[in-house]
């Protein structure tokens, strides 16, 4: 397999991608990466870290798409970004997968101007797993699709129960649609419609509405909402999580008492940390461009960046795409 | 004054409701209030609880609107349930004030119905005042608008400044909208077009738009958003809050090391516990109806029916109706 990675993306780049990918490599010593990115910079960080090199084949791109970017604007104008030429590379089958941690708006534009859909998608889309007390769930779309009609719902349904029965594992995953009440009749006009549209669907598990105060506690294995609300959802939740360390902190400083408690409690909360930490979660695959992207954390480090080469694998292994066309419910069929 | 309660209200009524009231009686012995229920059941109740018994006023309802009775039709056919006749007395003027614990939908649809909009507010809001590290702010709209347009949101900024400069006694407050980036041009058709209202009003202190993640940490005095997102928004913090002590929970229970940890953290965490009770907040404020109607969280005790009531009398007190009257832009203006 060969895997090409966007060296420019995300607040630890060029470091931290080249750290991911070295990773990688010591474990996975079949595969080849395709990096793509300013060449000086790459070749003396790789030249370091990367063992072996005749495993990297690098690609010099001298212009980045920054995070304020107009995302059409960024890939019709930047043709030697290295998210364009990755993808580009993409298209052509000159790589298998494309992993990148840069700008979210920038690589579905991409991915659609350059890659493109796959057939019968209305709305590609992106999602993360999430962590919640006893594992995680899958919430799609996490931001790709700020506006969203009933049928991009029902097509995100559609990719995730692909995405997590076949990648993940899981089988017959469960479907709930977040809204703001479990009744049937609750939420605004999108979740109404959705509601009936998910109701009526023969391929997915569908379980009814599920409220945010459960999510921490018994999600559905798949949570559905638009990339607005899904967006403030994920960001919520990590930063929550976030929250609750640094008080525990606070408090162990308080007193002396307060310190050796939270001395005791250490190493159980250390467990804790690694569970709330997206780090570990991995990358986001873009569900519903006919290629595979992985859109890693913006400020990811090499374990995270580690982690989404591992979700692009996984989902070459498992054929996704193909599964992909086989299931979605295209918008003439509604 | 004069404050009309739902006895009928809340999952814990109407035994809370009338502990609430004897609590707040105890405290504030010039005030008179109405209950409006069942007779024959608050008769007993009180007699057991509330002194002094001669401060209370008893209206017979003997109808009860659900949590799943669709609003306008409860309200327009449950003629003689507690929150329509409540709210009539409200608007006949026969009390200041009134407090519900009942359905958010049917408050919203009988104060619109029954009492009235203030004129020139477009569309009243549900607040709620939600924990951070370092205190609480004021998110608006909760629930009560689940689509809205650009103006909905400039008015909800405008009400919730004159609340939260006025009640909460916060000058100047600064108000950001929530979305998924901070840059100007991010967001959904509604927030990008809320962002250039807001940025032009003159009434308001416009920060900018606000992040989920930075919520927990440092928020804006006030955060505005439409009512499906803030109702999420509200949900995830209450039920990430009760995860945390759920997990502290388990972990104690882990080993003894782990036990003799928890019991040391023990009194800090239990203060802890409190900022993060909803209870704690007390009502929210329908902000916009043309009476002052404050909405308790559904599953309320006797302690979060006293803070409600306790807002109920802040917003009389501080004349706050005829503020909003002054300082909203009406639709016409815009």
């Amino acid at each position: 397999m060969r895997i090409g990675i966007d060296a420019m993306g995300g607040d630890n780049a060029p470091h931290a991608v080249i750290e991911g990918v070295a990773l990688y490599l010591n474990q996975n010593q079949d595969d080849e990466v395709v990096i793509f990115g300013d060449r000086s910079i790459i070749e003396k960080e790789c030249a370091q870290k990367v063992q072996p090199l005749n495993k990297v084949e690098i690609v010099d791109c001298k212009e980045k798409i920054e995070f304020e970017d107009e995302p059409v604007k960024a890939i019709r104008q930047k043709k030697s970004s290295s998210i364009v030429v990755g993808l580009q590379y993409l298209k052509e089958g000159k790589i298998d997968a494309f992993v990148s941690a840069g700008s979210t708006g920038a690589l579905m534009a991409g991915g659609l101007l350059i890659v493109g859909r796959i057939k019968g998608i209305d709305r590609p889309a992106l999602t993360t797993r999430l962590p919640y007390k006893d594992g995680q769930y899958l919430l799609i779309d996490v931001g790709s699709n700020t506006d969203c009609r009933p049928i991009n719902i029902l097509q995100f349904a559609q990719m995730a129960t692909v995405y997590v029965s076949r990648v993940l594992g899981k089988k017959n995953p469960t479907v709930g649609l977040l809204n703001i009440g479990t009744e049937e009749n609750k939420g605004n006009d999108l979740s109404k419609q959705s509601y009936d549209l998910l109701k009526s669907a023969k391929n997915i598990n569908f379980v009814g509405n599920v409220e945010a105060r459960s999510l921490p506690f018994s999600p559905p294995d798949i949570v559905v909402c638009d990339g607005f609300v899904g967006n403030i959802v994920l960001k919520l939740t990590e930063g929550m999580g976030l929250l609750f360390f640094d008080i525990l902190k606070d408090i162990a400083k308080s007193s002396f008492r307060a310190k050796i408690g939270g001395l005791l409690l250490k190493p159980y909360l250390k467990r804790l940390k690694g569970k709330y930490d997206y780090k570990e979660v991995g990358g986001a695959p873009l569900l519903g461009i006919d290629g595979i992207i992985v859109k890693c954390h913006g400020a990811s480090d090499s374990q995270a960046i580690f982690s989404g080469i591992h979700q692009a694998k996984s989902f070459y292994k498992n054929n996704i795409l193909a599964l992909l066309k086989e299931e979605i419910t295209a918008e003439s069929e509604v």
